[in-house]
């Protein structure tokens, strides 16, 4: 961990070039739009260390698996984020030498990732081994008016020289991924070709037909003025680029302007893609590039009114909870159901893009509470999509009904190969089902249930009813041989949140089949026809909630993590030498799994998600005996701690839980960020500030508030979004003010009281 | 499953020509002597479907691991025995179409295993698509008197015609592993000349410096002629041929001799490796292939003497154990303690030709009672050249002191990377423990143990003492997170078994550690200072073995296979329909994690292992338990069943067991025998009918008899050595006959009652 970014309120800055630091700025200072984002490479050719990347959403790769042993039930393939065609390429040679930072004596180095308006820029004065020196200036950004649409502006000073610029700007789809499993280019070319300033290329996915056309066009200025120079055209496989030669003049700009289309027939016909990409980048360039990027920093401005967080008096903290927010806005937009969020979101190929429980459990309450309800709603709609391949899943794993989500997935088929995951991580199924009544509490829109929820339910509690096995002796339903949330724990028996959530699922089950039932006897006919549902599954599933069983130890009147779980040696993790940090990378597996070390949440997750279930003495004994085992190796684990500590009162680990992701990446903490950021970890740390700091809750329809300010923050606020409310809440050391920024009149609860807010009122309360 | 073998007391024999089935026999009709085996590839051309596999014990290969998900631990390479130069390659062209029997009209074809005098026969008769009829007999052994030579004949004798044979006698180097992880070939080449009759290739791996030279001589013979031909020299990359032009005339024979010296730098200096092979195939050539095959015939009589079993009245059964016993002799001879026995032998590539603990447990026993007693030393002294690799693999993973020895190994390094078998089947561990017990309870040696077996007790009771945990609130000390032998449960806690074995080689340690100190104080000085042996250390395994935790079920009076065992649905396999079957084919893994099937013997193993320790009743209420939900997936599952049957006196149940392994490869009852064969369960299948019909056992320095003999069969006898003694043991249906070959007198034990055995004498009993 090595901190050489700059502290700055809107901006991630890096200045001075060391190229050891580069693979993890190009991964910070990635930009996306939800349907396409980049890393933050450089333009002209880098001939250090670099991770290429430039993904489109929704496009991937079934790679084949990779596997030691085979295990009866893994799955064949292993889908990928691709990447694809690099159209922000520049081939920059000044009088026969190539600029390259990596040769070039390079000062005067600034990088920016502009959050407040969306663009990335740097700035950097290289000199050539041939003595020229060149001042740069290059900005890009990919539109999120524009979905399809990238520019770049790539600025030029010759210093101390007059001379020539040979200049190749190209599209290069001869691409491999990273983490191909053998080596192997997902791509095959279709059709390439260059026209006055314009270039074209098209590739196609080996599988699947996914098609990528990317259309550029370069335009040349200096001192204002359009050149109008003709370029050379350079063709190969995958391959297309101009090239032009451009005379410099000593102290004189020359700018380029490249603006990109980039098509994909996941939203136009295979055969349409040229001309699609043709028109898209006509608009593109009559608007020119300060239009495009003015409309980039006013939709930005939007975007920041319903989701910005205000940290006054710790600008690394105001950085760092920006950051977050920007990347979560770059990766998903919610316009597309098809769409999920990777881990990665596009900054890297770690993970393979692919859709985890991470977002029903971290990422939906963030686009809950900054979004229209609509882009919460499309991620429920991302797996009722998926909700055939689920079923299909728990056939191939033996299961005669109901439906398990994969654990890891693009298009929902499973692509995770470990089966101590893929089969024993079930508690996914749960979450999955957890979200449904987390949008529908949040939201109260309750048509949800009836148009896609309720069957998403009711083929989960199907499955949970297969998987449970009743034990005659007991008179109990057990869950054996799964993995909890903690993965530092394979194939247990009764891991308790498990067991929790999966009855719960059964019990919300219910409850909404009872709702449609009362609301709508219709609907609720014409589902149970459908779903063949029978009187009989609904009584079994009550057998099961009220005979599940809950390991728990009586003497210390906690809940167990499973079966046993006393009969480890129990260690606070403040008792482990540093040399032992992180666990994952010290200890064989098994050590760690005969541990009683913690890597995330687990009993914790199920009195998070059911806290309105438990009193809060029951969640203090659970969190006093947990918290201090728990090692935190899942960037996903510090958020739930941190709110869990808000609840209870303790505001010195809350604030220390928070401190863990709040920089994750910006401090390239867990030494990983090359790989790409965390960007599901993010939305947790965005809940850590609103629904740990902020106390935020949604209860019987009625949002609570009960913030808490940490000592060392001057205010903060944060914006919400509630049934076509807008609130800012304003917390300073001496109170709480809560806005409304808009005409909806609200009655909420702040710290246990019931409060009235007008529209556009603004109330205050002391703390 | 389909028999398409021929019954035969001493031969294996397949009459007629079916391709679908030459990859099993391929394996099925293997040769080997220990020093090198092949499976039985044709000499000739063949397009078909085939295996080619010719390899030299303990020449291996570190292939880089394959793995989807590295786990910290896993080890980096895989070491696979190396397919090597194919030595018996002939290309048959008569009269310019080449001789292959996929393309050819195959008639009168039968190839038979001769395990009496230990050679592979074919004769065939082959009608080409020119018209032309061959009749072929080819013979060949590699010879376990000249351990470096393999000797062919071929003869052809032309039928309806004619004609030339262009015969291309060669060495092919140029060869690839089938079980290589990525298509890597592992063979550089050295050196190939071709000089008058011979040829020669030498070749070399890639790493680790193995250095193999095959060099061949071919002589053609046509009626007892030796003929003079000039042949034409073929060289190419790791490749040496000799082409002749043969006349053919219609009805006479033509017979090509075909020496091969195998020699390797494991035995001789790498630089003289050409010479010493030239010396070899001098001698074998002077030898002439008739009397090496009568010195092989011998050789093997030698080896019947020891080791035959004969079974009357059931000529499967009878084929089915000399099978076993000639496979076992043909793949481990003892001399050479680096080797070991692969599961598979020299008959394929599946297991990397690795040791497993299959040795200590499952083989050992046949090598003690059918060989001289230093055969079996020699295993166990492989296991202590193993013991400073087994310390380095402890350090891997975690641990202070200690030893612990790999699942799957070649070198002492652990080779396999499954987390739940590497890391948790700890239990092999006390399988080399109880081996060093077994040889010294056999034999009565028990100067092995002050010379190296004390030393692997003391570092394998060091591993223990460092993994079992205590735990406090119940005074017990537990060992969590293994896995059993039965490996359909991973992961799991207090494995009755490992619990057991743990304890068990404590406890036998300090009985050595006693007994050393008795017998030879300076010796036993030695040892506590060379090991640095602490008194504090043996009184912690004296702790541990007191208070070591064993679960049980106190209402049913068994022990626990794992703690919590009982809140599994129990099912009879009985009960499972029959396309669940096999399971690990049709179920996904998990599935099989949680259910109660067992792979193989687990609970019973320790039963088996430590008999002596438990009254029968115990025995049986465990094995009334746990035999009926055992699924016997694991070859060496049947065997162990099968004895304790035979002490339990359920006849019907043993002789159930011992069929489940007598034919296993014979009948491919797996589906899986052009993998190779299953080597290892072959000792089983002989302990089934040594240990069980014939109730052998040592106790106390005496020979245990208790035979039974199965209703289906006539009669059946064995052949033990017994501490100088060679006994045959003749059982029919009213007496046993037990005959002392040897001038060593014997007292022993039969039916629970002491007997003398003079030397050369006989004695009889009822049964």
């Amino acid at each position: 961990m090595k901190k050489y970014l700059k502290e700055h309120e809107w901006s991630i800055i890096e200045e001075g070039f060391d190229p050891a630091n580069h693979e993890i700025s190009e991964s910070v200072f990635s930009i996306g739009n939800g349907h396409m984002g980049q890393r933050a490479n450089f333009e002209e050719t880098y001939t250090g260390p670099t991770l290429q990347g430039s993904y489109m959403a929704g496009v991937y790769y079934p790679d084949k698996t990779r596997v030691g042993w085979w295990k009866n039930g893994y799955p064949e393939y292993f889908a990928k984020v691709l990447n694809s065609t690099n159209w922000i390429g520049l081939k920059v040679i000044i009088d026969d030498e190539e600029l390259d930072l990596n040769q070039a004596k390079v000062s005067e180095f600034v990088r920016e990732l502009n959050m407040k308006e969306g663009y990335l820029q740097r700035t950097f004065t290289a000199e050539l081994q041939n003595g020229k020196i060149i001042k740069v200036q290059a900005t890009r950004f990919v539109s999120i008016v524009d979905k399809e649409v990238g520019a770049l502006k790539y600025e030029i000073t010759p210093f101390n020289f007059s001379g020539t610029l040979s200049l190749t700007s190209y599209l290069d789809g001869d691409i491999k991924n990273e983490d191909a499993n053998y080596d192997e280019k997902f791509w095959d070319p279709v059709n390439t070709w260059t026209r006055e300033n314009r270039a074209s290329v098209t590739v196609k996915t080996k599988k699947l037909d996914f098609y990528f056309c990317s259309t550029v066009e370069t335009q040349i200025f200096t001192n204002n003025q359009k050149l109008e120079i003709t370029s050379k055209s350079e063709e190969a496989r995958k391959y297309a680029g101009l090239v032009y030669d451009v005379p410099l003049t000593k102290g004189e700009s020359t700018t380029i302007y490249k603006y990109a289309a980039n098509i994909t027939n996941r939203d136009h016909d295979h055969q349409q893609l040229e001309a699609v990409s043709t028109d898209v980048l006509d608009h593109a360039v009559a608007k020119g590039f300060e239009t495009l990027r003015q409309e980039q920093a006013d939709a930005w401005a939007s975007k920041w009114l319903n989701s910005d967080i205000i940290i006054k008096g710790d600008v690394a903290a105001q950085q760092g909870i920006r950051f977050n927010i920007f990347q979560l806005n770059q990766t998903y937009t919610g316009e597309d159901s098809r769409l999920n969020i990777g881990p990665k979101g596009f900054t890297g190929e770690k993970y393979g893009g692919s859709t985890y429980w991470d977002t029903e459990a971290y990422c939906l309450p963030f686009y809950l509470s900054t979004a229209d309800q609509k882009i919460a709603r499309n991620l429920l709609v991302y797996r009722y999509n998926h909700l055939e391949k689920a079923k299909e899943n728990a056939r191939k794993l033996g299961f005669e009904k109901g439906a398990l989500y994969p654990m890891v997935t693009m298009n929902g088929e499973e692509c995770h190969n470990e089966w101590e995951i893929t089969f024993e991580e079930i508690h996914r199924n749960g979450a999955i089902a957890y979200a449904i009544y987390n949008y529908v509490n949040y939201t109260g829109d309750k048509s949800y249930l009836g148009e896609y929820g309720i069957e998403v339910l009711v083929e989960i509690s199907r499955f949970w009813e297969e998987r449970v096995n009743y034990v005659p002796h007991k008179d109990v339903y057990m869950i054996l041989g799964v993995t909890g949330p903690n993965e530092y724990e394979n194939n247990v028996n009764n891991n308790w949140y498990t067991n929790l959530i999966s009855s719960w699922t059964m019990r919300y089950t219910i409850d909404v089949l009872n709702h449609l039932q009362e609301t709508d006897q219709e609907l609720y006919q014409q589902w149970i026809d459908k779903l063949q549902l029978k009187q009989a599954e609904v009584k079994q599933w009550e057998e099961i909630i009220a005979k599940m069983y809950y390991p728990k130890d009586e003497e210390k009147e906690i809940f167990l993590q499973q079966d046993n779980f006393l009969d480890k040696e129990i260690i606070p993790v403040d008792q482990l030498e540093d040399k032992h940090l992180p666990l994952n990378q010290n200890w064989s597996w098994d050590r760690i799994l005969r541990s009683c070390f913690i890597k995330q949440a687990d009993v914790l997750q199920g009195l998070y998600f059911l806290d309105h279930e438990f009193d809060i003495e029951t969640i203090r004994r659970n969190f006093d005996f947990y918290e201090p085992i728990t090692i935190h190796e899942s960037s996903l684990s510090p958020c739930v701690h941190s709110i869990l500590a808000c609840r209870l009162g303790y505001k010195e680990k809350a604030y220390e839980m928070y401190l863990r992701t709040a920089r994750l990446d910006l401090d390239n903490y867990n030494n990983d960020t090359e790989d790409g950021c965390h960007t599901t970890s993010m939305a947790g740390t965005w809940m850590s500030v609103v629904h740990g700091f902020g106390g935020l809750k949604v209860k019987e329809n009625q949002l609570i508030l009960s913030p808490f300010i940490p000592g060392q923050w001057q205010s903060f606020s944060f914006k919400v979004l509630f049934r076509g409310a807008r609130l800012c809440i304003q917390v300073d050391q001496e109170k709480v003010t809560i806005i409304n920024e808009t005409d909806t009149p609200l009655d909420l609860v702040i710290y246990e009281k019931e409060r009235h807010l007008d529209q556009n009122a603004t109330i205050s309360v002391q703390i």
